[in-house]
C-alpha cells in the first residue's frame, strides 16, 4: 500500500477501498504516515468529497483504533445520546434521568470539552465531591443497580479521531461532512450502546449554521450508524439562541435541576420532553416517541426523574442534598448586570457571543490544560421575543475575576439585538430524522 | 497573516494575495510554517488551481527565499535555455558552444538531477578533470574571456523551490501547471539572465504526456517570464523516444561533440538547429530565428562551435583532446546488446522504458546521495521508424556492473514495439510559443 498513491487517487476523486482507508489510519495513529500526507489527503477529501461507503469504512477504521466498549453485562437496550454542542446546553443532565426513570439504562462517556463552557462532565463536577471517573467493572455494575451513570471519556476511545481532528483543526479542514461523521460516529459506536439519539444543533452558535446543512449531517449519521447495527435517531434543534437561561457549569447543573423539578425554561423543557420520549421510545419502553414524551412528563409530574438524579449524583459520592439546596453549590464572588439600552422587543440573542462571553468569564477553556471556574457563566433574564425597557436588566454575569467579568460584559452586550418589531418565533425542533 | 485562514481561502476557490503569498513562503522556508500547513495548502493549490497573478507572485516569492544572481559584469544579452526534461536531452551542451560561437554570453547554472539519467553538470564531469563548481567571479570572467560557462547551481539558489517541491513529491500534488511554473521559473528568474528558451518536452518520456499540457506550460511560462521582464521564447518538443542515439552521461557528451561536428543524429541535430537559432536570434545576433538558423549551421561548418567547445572544456580545467579522441573517455567494461526478436518496423521506442533501463545500468540517480556510473547508458542503434530484422541488434547497454546490465537489458527490451505497419513519422520540434 502505497501513501501516495493513495492521496493521488482521492485528489482525482476515486474512491478508496477499505483496506486504503485501515491502512491510513493504522498508520497514521501510531506515527508511521506524517501529518503533512495525511493534510493532503484531508484536503483532497474535503474537497473531492467520500462516498457513503467510505464514510462508513473510515467511522470504522477510526472506532477500532482504541477501545470498543463492551456493555454487554448491562441488561436492556442502551441508549446513548450526543449533541453536536452549543451554548446552554444540558439536556444531558435532564433526559439521562428521565430516561433511566423509565427503566431506559443509561451508561453514558461525556468529554469534557474545549470551548464556550465545559462539557457534561465539567457540569457534573460543580455538585461538591463528585466523582466522573469510574473503573469498567463501578459503572456496569452502577448502571445495573440505579439504571444511570456519566463519566468522563477515556483517552482510548478512537484515538485516530483524537489525532485527526487536531491535525483537521489546523489545515482547515474541520468543515466536511464525511470527516465530521467519522469523528462523531466513531465515538459514538466505540461506546457501545445499542440505539443512539443525535441531536444536531443549527444555527449562528452551532457548528452547522443552516438546517440544511444540519440535516444532511444528521442524516448521514443515522444512515452510518444503522450500517453498523445500531438504532438511530436524530433531531435537529435550534441553536440561534442559547438553550434556557443558564449558561456556565454549575449555573446549568442548577437549571436542569429546576426542569426536573418542572420549573424549566420553555425551551430547554420543550426539548428535553422530546428528546426524553424518543430514548425510551429507542429503549422500547414505550410505543412510540409521543408515547415516551407522555412518560418523560410524568416522570417529571411524579418526581421520579428527580429522585432518580439524586441516586445517581450519591452513587457518584455527590453530595444530593443540592437536589434541595442550591446554597451548597459553590458561588462565584462577583457579579455584573447587563442593562439593556432602549425599549424594543429582542429580535436576537446571538449564542456565539454568550459563548465567548460564558468563556470569557471563566465558564470553558481555551486548552485542555486551563481549569475552569465552576462558577462563572452568564444568566439570561430576557431571551428573543421578550419585550425588554430601557434601563432593564437583561443579563447578569457571574465569576470570581471581576476584570474577566467586565471583558465579558462587553461581549455579552453585543449579543443582544432589540428592535421595534417582535419577529417570528422559531421552533425549537426543526426537524426529526429516522423516526 | 493567518496561515489557517490562508488554506481556507484556497480551500474555497479564492485567489491569495501577494502579502499572503510572501508570508507562505518566507514563513515555509525558514520552518515556521510547518509541513502539514504547506502540504494541505498545496492540495488546495492542486484542485482550485492558481490565477495567472498569483503564480506570478509565486514564481517572484520563491525566487526571492535565496540569491538573485547578478550577470550584470557580463558585456551582452545573456540568454538561458531549460529543458523540462528527457531521455538522451544533451542539447545544452551542443546549442550552448553554437551560440557563444555566435556571439551570444551564456552564463548557465545547470542542474544534477535525480532521475533516468544525470544532468548537464554530471554529464560535463565524464570529460576527465572537468570542473563544474566555479566562483562567481570566475564564472563571469570566464563568460566576458570565451563567452561560456556552465556550472552547478549553487544551494542558494530558490531554496523555497527546493523545499516545496521534496513536499510535493510526497503529497501527490507534483502536476499542477501553477505549481510546475512557478517551480522552473523561480530558478530561471534567479539565474540573471536577460532571456530564457524553454524546451518543453511531451511525450511518453516526459513530465507533460501531451501537447496540450506542454503548450499551457509553456504559454504559462512564457506569460510569467514577460511579466518578470525577460524575453521569453518556448518550444515543445517530442519526447515519445529519447533524443539522438545516446543515453548516459559519459555517452551523451560524445554524442555531443558528434553532433559540433556535423556527424550527429537527425532528431537531435535538428531541434539543436532550431533551439541554437533561437537563441542566436533572442541574444540579437540574428533577425530571426531562421537567419539564427543558418548562422548555428555555419558554425558547425566552419567548425566553429566545436573550437568553442574545446575552449570551454579547457578553461573549466578539462582535457579538450575528447575532442579528438574519444579513447580518453572512460570506458564501461561490460556491454549487453539487445536483439530484435521479429522481423518488422519499429512503431515505438518508449522513452521512458529506456530512461528506467539507463538508470538501472548505473546512469542515473535514485538519492542525491547514490553516485552515478558516468559510463553507463545505452545506445539505441535502432529508433522509430526502422526497419528492423529478427536477430538483429537494436541497442547496446553499457555499463560497470554486469548483474545491473542484465536488468536493465529486460527493461530496454520492453521499450521497443515492433509492427509490420509503419507508422507516421512524428515532427521533433511540435509547436513554437512566443515567436
Amino acid at each position: 500500500m502505497n501513501m501516495i498513491e493513495m492521496i493521488a487517487k482521492k485528489r482525482d476523486g476515486l474512491a478508496l477501498s477499505g483496506e486504503e482507508i485501515r491502512f491510513f489510519i493504522e498508520g497514521y495513529t501510531d506515527g508511521k504516515i506524517p501529518d503533512y500526507q495525511a493534510a493532503a489527503l484531508l484536503m483532497a477529501i474535503y474537497l473531492r468529497g467520500l462516498t457513503e461507503e467510505e464514510i462508513f469504512l473510515l467511522t470504522k477504521s477510526m472506532m477500532l483504533s482504541g477501545d470498543v466498549i463492551d456493555l454487554s453485562q448491562i441488561r436492556g437496550i442502551k441508549v446513548d445520546k450526543h449533541s453536536t454542542g452549543g451554548v446552554g446546553d444540558k439536556t444531558t443532565l435532564i433526559i439521562a434521568p428521565i430516561a433511566a426513570a423509565c427503566g431506559i439504562p443509561i451508561a453514558k462517556m461525556s468529554g469534557r470539552g474545549l470551548g464556550f463552557t465545559g462539557g457534561t462532565v465539567d457540569k457534573m463536577e460543580s455538585v461538591p465531591g463528585m466523582q466522573t471517573s469510574l473503573s469498567a467493572e463501578q459503572f456496569v455494575k452502577q448502571v445495573n443497580e440505579i439504571g444511570l451513570s456519566v463519566i468522563g471519556q477515556t483517552a482510548h476511545v478512537a484515538p485516530a479521531d483524537k489525532k485527526l481532528y487536531a491535525l483537521r483543526d489546523v489545515t482547515a479542514t474541520v468543515g466536511n461532512l464525511g470527516l465530521i461523521t467519522s469523528s462523531i460516529m466513531s465515538k459514538k459506536l466505540a461506546s457501545g450502546s445499542d440505539a443512539i439519539l443525535l441531536d444536531v444543533k443549527c444555527g449562528s452558535g452551532a457548528f452547522m449554521e443552516t438546517e440544511a446543512e444540519a440535516a444532511d449531517l444528521g442524516e448521514m449519521m443515522v444512515k452510518i450508524g444503522r450500517k453498523a447495527g445500531k438504532k438511530m435517531v436524530a433531531v435537529i434543534s435550534d441553536m440561534n439562541q442559547p438553550l434556557g437561561r443558564m449558561v456556565g457549569n454549575s449555573l446549568e447543573i442548577q437549571e436542569a435541576i429546576e426542569t426536573l423539578k418542572g420549573n424549566g425554561p420553555e425551551d430547554l423543557t420543550e426539548l428535553s420532553m422530546i428528546l426524553a420520549g424518543i430514548m425510551i421510545y429507542l429503549g422500547e419502553k414505550a410505543e412510540s416517541p409521543e408515547d415516551g414524551r407522555r412518560m418523560a412528563e410524568l416522570a417529571i409530574k411524579d418526581g421520579g426523574a428527580l429522585i432518580k438524579f439524586g441516586e445517581f449524583i450519591a452513587a457518584q459520592g455527590g453530595n444530593a442534598e443540592v437536589i434541595k439546596d442550591f446554597r451548597i453549590f459553590p458561588k462565584a464572588k462577583h457579579c455584573i448586570e447587563i442593562v439593556c439600552r432602549k425599549n424594543g422587543y429582542i429580535t436576537a440573542l446571538y449564542a456565539q457571543k454568550i459563548g465567548l462571553a460564558s468563556q470569557c468569564a471563566g465558564a470553558g477553556r481555551l486548552t485542555k490544560e486551563d481549569t475552569i471556574d465552576l462558577t462563572a457563566g452568564i444568566e439570561l433574564l430576557k431571551k428573543r421575543g421578550d419585550f425588554v425597557q430601557k434601563g432593564e436588566t437583561v443579563a447578569v454575569i457571574y465569576g470570581n475575576n471581576r476584570k474577566k467579568l467586565e471583558e465579558a460584559a462587553a461581549i455579552a452586550e453585543k449579543a443582544y439585538t432589540v428592535s421595534r418589531q417582535k419577529t417570528e418565533e422559531i421552533p425549537i425542533v426543526r426537524k426529526m430524522i429516522g423516526l
